[in-house]
């Protein structure tokens, strides 16, 4: 089916991609011109320069899935596609929004009779080859109609509608991401707990990684994952122990706190990444000062 | 090749039947007659009545693989084959014994020319079909003698050498177990977190899982079996809160502390389910009660 | 000096009744009148029947001390009161405010020439005869005037001016409202060890709070407070274990999770009131399951 | 009364010293006799130049104090002064000693008709002028035999008989040290979020400290530690990130899983110190290795 692509990062050039390989028509638009004429050259489809070649270039009910950066400019291509798209036309969604801000966007799309789906994307770097994982929230015959397109993004049942409430897709997706956080840092401290014992020096933990992803009860694709980065570097060495984190993780945390359920670990998950960006934690010398003051325990100077 | 299987449980008598189904010649062994008797109604092999039987029917050198509950019954068993084997014999223990009884147990044997294998084995229930993991501890020619049964244990590249110290095997699979305990701790608290949202109406939940485990960051066998118990009890109806935890958890935890290793997410992890079996917590009544000493904040009565 | 309390809950009163014995003039005034009329007749002072009739028993400049339950009451009462103060005057709100509204009253205010000072209060149903710890933000000659009435309603050393940058009082009592939530919990937990201990028998947590308030590291108000409850209930008997959290907890999660401040213990200490507060937790439930389904281990059935 | 002070360091010099400043006769004695030597010269008190000495100088019933540093020392002493001393003498235990070590002691002692008591002292280098905290478990005769010493050792109100079973003492200050941890950690946080604030340039950590100690919920002797390393260092400036750990934060780790106790926050404190002294974190590593794989993040190399 015809469909547009707008925002050509990492996220949006892949999936391009990977829908012009499976068949379909895709009109590219990016900011700068440069990555969408790279894109047509290499994959084919159409180029826009515009938001309103986008549309011009697709027949009605047109399909305009957006994959933008979080933050302002998701609202402002919102409004602007809100002006050109035409009863009927569907606008996606596919970007890291916050599931809070899917309901407005969906209001204002409604009156303007345009169907909003907000989407969560899962895959990164491999989904052009192996398919990404979709989560899809809106009016379901808006899901229904772009079947096609999602059917051919994701591997094979890797799709799924959430439901028609605004943000069904995103909410489900951020809470995929702080499970996410809580997995890698479940193998982080395992094999932080076998670098640190004796048994260290005879094992290869990329080997320890296949052997583990093969019967055992822990098997997954993080594993598979840290198998190779272990296979690159088998101590990780000349890599810096600072770990980012996206919104994502974070926003789970406050889901977490406003509904009042529990979630220690997805939580300490994030707070150790806070950790690993801490200089010269202000909490560490006030403990290093307080054992000073009531025990005489020498401080460590920083000279 | 030929090999006994000493302790016919659960995990011991699939092993053994796994290995009867795969050509080998398994001399079984248990208390209780019955499940001897079992077995090889089922599954075929040779009946051994005492241990003494054990031997007599392997050719040396002998491979004995004890499949017993962790405890002081290994050790006799231990003990009771040293008094029957002979120099070159193979012992396994592949039961989930805690890596430091393993050199103890391996100079014990080296003294009598018996060499010991520590074996971690995990794959649970599924094993039977699937294979089983296995990390591998001990000497490295008795490892060698026994890679025929060890591969065809397990699944394809499903083995590893952990390497000559005693409790290597035991070791690496201690710290996978509690992986595994904050693996599934992250699922929990991310299912929790969408089961209390406005979202929880329309979503279900082993949709999520299946749609996850089909080209997210996040899949894995765990979410798997998510899954399966999602198809069968969609919303863990007529389930009790009560989770258990067998030793290994605790250990991992125990060799955090003893080696200054950070571990919050096992340790939560293994935490979280001590609090699933508190009736009425002794700490919470006390915050209950020192927020009314404070504030005067009304405690709720049990009655 | 003359002030007004407007808001005459369990706070209100009391801060009232503490600047009257201490010989200050004070204007009370309550939504419903009767607890107007309680306060006077226990305490003196003068009713209000209107904000208006406050402003008007008030000489200029006047000072209004707002102690309402958080929420959208209190900017009700911020703004209805820009409408009548005059310049020169002073706003306090002493109540229980989130940091961030506390600009744009501010910014309210000095649109209408009157001063807005954030004041953070602790000390809760002790503060009438202790005193209070107060925490004030804003503009610091409006901090000085109020002098006189501060240091009667904080004991000895007992306030702080905390910046001019409006918020400034909130955040600190904020902060204040973390560290309580920790610090209940480090004793809940210690108690709790000890009363799963072989020890528990000969103990008398009453007399062992006693014993560490003198001379231990330890010691502090809140294990006074656990030794009046110990005393008043030995064992914590017929207390439910179920423990709410007022907002700030939760504030204060989110400024660490807004700001990348790791903050487990403060954190965990919010999330084990929820976990109190969970019947049946979904995610036990997942966990129950999952060992059935990788293990074959039985779930307790809830019939 | 007559009592004998075995090992003069920090904490057995300041108790012996205490003991003599109220009247007591102390038989002072360390391994390395300047210090002895040292304490008989400030404080007064008898000079023992070796344990058969010690018990000289006594009359019986005799009380002889060990405290001595943990570990296999205690043992060598305790059995070298069961050879020395007489039915009727007490041997006391004040030093950080597991509480499980007790037990095997009292037995050994009964054995020669010994009393053996185990104390636990909190207090630091303050205790000697402001008393120490005393938790003493053992033979109820025994201990009230000691208290003319032990009411003088502690401040008023600031011992505990807490039991006759053995260890009862080291376990009470056990948990004190486990909650200690705790309590420092929930500043360390407060503290750290006040830092990482807008507020922070206009607040002095000191007077803020010295407010809340007045007042305030969460006033404690800690807090007024920590108004003392603020006042000597505003922002804790030359000192070091760096936080020890004593065995004894680790044993109530140890305790709660042992016994299956959740202790979130206490747990947590003591990994906060282990990943305070972690250089170049394996764990983050492997996160930031991950996230690169999954993700396609930059990691940041170490050069």
């Amino acid at each position: 089916m015809q469909i547009a692509m707008v925002g050509l990062g990492r996220m949006g050039s892949n999936m391009a991609a990977r829908l012009l390989r499976k068949g379909h028509q895709v009109v590219a638009y990016n900011r700068t011109f440069e990555k969408t004429e790279a894109l047509v050259m290499e994959e084919g489809g159409y180029a826009a320069r515009s938001l309103e070649e986008v549309a011009e270039q697709l027949d009605a009910p047109r399909a305009v899935w957006l994959m933008l950066p979080a933050g302002g400019v998701v609202d402002q291509h919102v409004d602007s596609f809100l002006e050109i798209l035409e009863p009927g036309d569907v606008l996606i969604d596919g970007g890291n929004t916050h599931y809070r801000d899917d309901p407005g966007r969906h209001d204002r799309a409604r009156a303007k009779s345009v169907r909003y789906l907000d989407v969560g994307v899962s895959g990164g770097v491999w989904g052009l080859t192996e398919g990404y994982s979709l989560m899809i929230g809106g009016p379901r015959d808006a899901f229904e109609q772009l079947e096609p397109v999602l059917r051919d993004l994701a591997p094979e049942k890797g799709y799924l509608y959430c439901g028609s409430r605004p943000g069904a897709g995103h909410f489900v997706k951020m809470v995929h991401n702080g499970i996410e956080y809580a997995l890698m840092q479940a193998y982080a401290e395992g094999f932080n707990i076998l670098e640190h014992s004796d048994y260290a020096d005879e094992l290869d933990y990329a080997d320890v990684c296949e052997m583990w992803n093969h019967g055992s009860v822990i098997r997954s694709w993080l594993l598979e994952l840290a198998g190779n980065a272990f296979r690159e570097s088998p101590r990780l060495e000349g890599i810096q122990a600072w770990v980012s984190d996206s919104g994502e993780g974070r926003w789970t945390v406050q889901q977490a706190v406003d509904t009042a359920v529990p979630a220690p670990v997805i939580t300490l998950s994030l707070m150790e990444r806070f950790r690993s960006r801490e200089e010269s934690s202000f909490a560490d010398r006030l403990l290093a000062s307080l054992r000073n003051q009531f025990g005489g325990h020498a401080v460590k100077s920083t000279e």
